[in-house]
């Protein structure tokens, strides 16, 4: 836009303002603008390219990899790229954990290889012991102690398929707390159907951690085909496996947030942030998780923010380490713990590319006619409005615990756990319209949010009834 | 059934079918037993319970791989279990292709991992080198001698999907010879896109082999997803990668036909012929290929002699190291050379667990008849008729070329490249309703062709207009 055009634009918008409204309410102006920024997303080809360009030239992205400073360097690249004027890190560190080979193996009459992939956090170490199968993973929490010596849990539980992508609760608790419960009855080793709905002899990983006190032992999960076909020969008889994984803990590691801004024309020091996480699993190349929230906040804020320079301040974090526990997500909350009531709102895409179909989220009830103006916009692209409903995501979650208004998209994920943590995590399995769509949403909540007279009840609102994290 | 009701049924279909009869032809009782058949067919369990066993029990069978014995013990003891009365081996001696590891990777500044295996036949070995990209075989060849020195040829070229499954002719043939024509213009090695319609991360094995004279290089098939991304690199710049693999051939190795019969009441030394290949490769655990076809096989022969015992021997070959060459057909076609025409027809399954949606085949005029009388006998399960198409397959594809009347069932192919020759050839992706629908097919055939009086012109058929193989 010629400059201009953009300041007759940016003064009707203003004008259009009541000073002092007792409520928080676009003007009709600023609707008008939001509502052109949308349309001109569903046309914008940014998110698709940052998202090839992080995948293709970075790919996966472990956290402590070596890729990991890579991603670090791509994403001050790229923020300055796009245009955004202020590009600054945090340093965030951690316990650097590797992997190196992973294998299993049926012993026997039955001989043959297992598909399996060591979880976040296991141990090395090879084992070789007979198969005790767990239909649930209530069932190995109640083995006596000792009962497993010298053998390998197996649980195996069918997660379910939804929209609402729910099923994860279930398989992450497998997974989060399937190898200590092992462990403390005994058991030299433990594998899982995997957190995942595919069968696509694709192992789903994901972060683990024993309990204080209790041994850690080598943890896998098996592809769901591998679990169909362990269950059918234990099913047969016993079964000795062996898992041979070399992998586990070694020293500490120093990644960097980056955080990229387009600094406020008025109010530089409130913000309106966009999170995603730049860290992914090292199987496939990191696209759905979490590609695609860095894709969707980067294009998102540059939309938001490039048409007409924002009152607010529009930021993007890309978080270092979400997988392996939030950790580059607890180095922002923390820098930001005395500026709650500067946190416009906060929003995260970490649940996939799958089309927004909800928006909800948390703030302060005068906020609640200019969230509707929002809801109003996202309708034509086929998105209900649950104000109220649904939390940020991951690291944005620590933002909102700690009193931040919070924006919420819920994304459609009834594909996503078929592709997470696994090999299949790939640039193919991204649907451009989706995400020209989702990216859509996100920036007309971000433009009207960071434009918009009066606060969206950050640091006012009443604390969470159950903290998320 | 009970002895007597079976004696009275079977002297009704023997007093059906006139003695000379100028035409072959079913008689009305002979129809309703096959329809008989054909209906129990489609509520039997026994090729689920065959494939599911040789799955599980025995995996994956790569020729000459300590399964590969395993497999042939598993058949022997199969036939008997399934009641078949003749139950005897034919050595297989082949050169023994191993894969012991293999790995891929991209150099440098875009370092990552590929997903890759070893073609069947290729020679162990590292290389690096620049990627030179092809996007069709034909510019492969024409690249002039000498000018990939050093270099790691790429052909790009994506096979399409199909029902009838002809895009593998595309895709195979880029497996076969690309190889040969990437070593004749210098190449150190050579990787391909797969022969496969699926983007699941998982590569496509399968045999090769190079051109005499032809210094054999090392040699690869990417994941698709594998193979999109090296094209996203190598338009980005130069992109080196190095390629691992350790295989290759290891002396020879000597497995076995299996071939299980249920002897002919009347005409004991006329055959009915069913096959399938016992073999596998290594990546899945060879359910559709062809684990599918040793179901059908052993299920349609037990269905179609097992009610009333049949005027002529039903034979089944559980045919040994199909995928590296066809060096089990070739040894059985041999042992039948001289007993053309007592091959009443071969019929074989090896294009997987998708419904068979058509019947044609090869056998002379006088046996259009009974031949009309199977396709209305198949109509009912979808089944079109489709005499003068289609032809034996794969070592059956011996016998009809050396004489022998041929039936030939054209199974759904469009999801058979998904899965064909990867990790992913799994139990879980075989339809059971299809499976049976299947069996019913060649069930009601191999009971009509054993018997109806007259033969089928095994001996008497014009040479084929150009041999298969």
């Amino acid at each position: 836009m010629h400059r201009t055009l953009l300041a007759v634009s940016l003064a009707a918008l203003i004008a259009g303002t009541p000073a002092f409204a007792a409520e928080t309410k676009a003007s009709p102006a600023m609707v008008q603008s939001a509502a052109s920024l949308r349309d001109q997303a569903l046309k914008d080809e940014t998110g698709w390219q940052v998202l090839e360009s992080l995948t293709t030239e970075v790919g996966q992205r472990l956290a402590g990899s070596e890729a990991d400073a890579r991603a670090v360097e791509w994403a001050k690249a790229k923020f300055k790229a796009l245009g955004f004027d202020k590009v600054w890190t945090q340093p965030v560190t951690f316990p650097k954990w590797e992997r190196r080979s992973e294998h299993g193996e049926v012993l026997g009459a039955h001989s043959q290889k297992l598909v399996l992939t060591a979880l976040g956090g296991s141990p090395g170490g090879t084992v070789e012991g007979d198969v005790v199968r767990f239909d649930s993973l209530d069932a190995l929490k109640n083995a006596a102690p000792g009962s497993l010596a010298g053998k390998i849990a197996f649980v195996d539980v069918i997660m379910p398929r939804a929209k609402d992508g729910h099923g994860y609760g279930i398989g992450s608790r497998v997974r989060t707390t399937g190898a200590s419960a092992a462990s403390k009855a005994g058991a030299i080793g433990y594998v899982m159907r995997p957190a995942g709905t595919d069968w696509h002899r694709n192992p789903h990983t994901g972060m683990t951690r024993f309990e204080n006190g209790v041994k850690p032992i080598p943890e896998a999960a098996l592809s769901n085909n591998d679990a169909d076909q362990l269950g059918r020969l234990v099913k047969l008889g016993p079964t000795r496996i062996r898992v041979a994984l070399d992998c586990g803990f070694n020293g500490t590691y120093t990644s960097q947030n980056v955080i990229g801004e387009i600094t406020g024309r008025s109010k530089p020091n409130e913000i309106v942030a966009l999170g995603a996480h730049l860290d992914s699993w090292d199987l496939g190349t990191g696209a759905i998780d979490d590609g695609t929230g860095i894709a969707i906040s980067m294009a998102a804020a540059k939309l938001a923010g490039g048409v007409q320079r924002p009152q607010r301040t529009i930021r993007v974090i890309a978080f270092a380490n979400e997988e392996q526990g939030l950790w580059g997500g607890r180095v922002y909350a923390e820098s930001q713990k005395d500026k709650i009531r500067d946190s416009q709102i906060v929003m995260e895409s970490d649940s996939g590319p799958g089309r927004v179909y909800e928006f909800g989220g948390r703030w302060s009830k005068a906020a609640d006619p200019a969230m509707a103006q929002v809801a109003d916009l996202l309708k034509p692209l086929g998105v209900a409005y649950t104000p109220g409903k649904g939390e940020a995501e991951s690291e944005m979650g620590l933002m909102q615990d700690a009193g931040s208004a919070a924006g919420a998209f819920a994304h459609d994920a009834s594909r996503y756990f078929d592709l997470h943590h696994t090999p299949d995590d790939t640039l193919d399995k991204v649907d451009p319209e989706d995400l020209r769509v989702d990216i859509a949403a996100y920036a007309t909540l971000a433009f009207i949010a960071a434009n918009v007279d009066g606060s969206l009840g950050s640091g006012t609102l009443p604390a969470p009834e159950k903290p998320k994290k």
